[in-house]
């Protein structure tokens, strides 16, 4: 669970922007890269703002500053960038929360690490939750992989954890399905909805209380 | 926390099928009420099936054997349609974890016996999810209504059984969000999704887990 070094993600954030274009039309250039890094930025935005059925590509390539034929370089269609944006957000998700883990943390640490980057990250692109639950409706197969992916990820962390003997035996794809409840109800209320009202909370305080749900849970002993 | 009685219940579902129908709308006889009851059951299953966008009005009047005009009766809209079914499954789901409820339970089996009825419920009702999740887009304010009104009888019954000595003190707005938030996707996951792979799991079982979770955390001691 140590953090990658700078060359790494270097080069994981040129392998996801590469991944998201369309089959066969990877760019193939530094230039071409960052093309198509812009055109998922301002999808994010357009997407967030309008909706699905609303955003328009002529609109996102405006938002880019992209001439309209580079979209079609990149993706076949508005449906094919939606995926693809879907693809990166769990990407950049992933990315935050391992680059809040530190070497030898606990495995409880790591949870909590982790929480505290996840609603960090959620309060600077709120539009994540508007996209992924929109993913349900527009992608649906992008929509349960992308919950799917995290699951499985909390649950390797949670097994581990097991394993080397700081969480109790046992736990599995159950848990894991829960932890990511917590963290996923917890960031709509405080990263989303939070900071529109006049109680939104530290993120580090807020990941503390959930953690100590977890680690504890909710009995007086 | 006592199981109502049936003549408790009658009087509710009455008074849930009344409020459903537009401001000045409400049915005056027991035959209104069935042609209302009727209308949300068939709403359920149309925008269950095709989201809010393809489903029809006139469509819904089929499915429910009812007549055009006896819409317009009871809703002024599809959308008020819409809004009124969202409210109706926030009580639908109330009713089901009240019914699973006996007089007597501690505060971890009140939680137990509330998300196993909740499993109950949504494997019977799957087009809930996909309703509650498209109001987030079609009537945001039934949506986050929705969900806060969970959240807030969560959070008083455990602050009850904090009070009562069976939970630790201090728990709150936070914790409650959190196990909304593990019921909400251990049910996309086991009830929705669950039945259509070869792992569905029975509802008590996969309470039993999420409970364990809930009492004593995942940390060895």
């Amino acid at each position: 669970m140590a953090n990658s070094n700078r060359s790494d993600q270097g080069e994981k954030s040129r392998a996801q922007v590469d991944s998201a274009a369309a089959e066969g039309k990877a760019p193939r250039t530094e230039r071409g890269r960052r093309t198509l890094r812009k055109l998922l930025d301002a999808s994010a935005v357009e997407f967030g703002e309008k909706g699905f059925h609303e955003a328009s590509v002529s609109s996102i390539t405006r938002r880019a500053g992209v001439a309209l034929g580079s979209f079609y370089t990149y993706f076949d269609s508005k449906d094919a960038l939606f995926r693809a944006l879907v693809q990166d957000m769990s990407e950049n998700v992933r990315t935050s929360a391992r680059s809040a883990l530190k070497e030898g943390m606990g495995a409880m640490e790591i949870e909590r690490a982790a929480l505290a980057a996840f609603l960090a990250f959620a309060r600077e692109h709120k539009e994540i939750y508007r996209i992924i639950d929109e993913a349900e409706f527009v992608d649906p197969e992008s929509y349960r992989n992308h919950y799917e992916t995290i699951a499985g990820r909390i649950r390797a962390r949670i097994e581990a954890g097991a394993a080397a003997g700081e969480l109790r035996t046992g736990l599995g794809e159950i848990e894991a399905w829960a932890i990511m409840g917590m963290n996923v109800f917890v960031g709509l209320r405080y990263a989303v909805w939070g900071s529109e009202d006049a109680s939104p909370g530290d993120p580090e305080e807020i990941a503390a209380a959930v953690n100590r749900l977890l680690a504890e849970g909710i009995e007086r002993r």
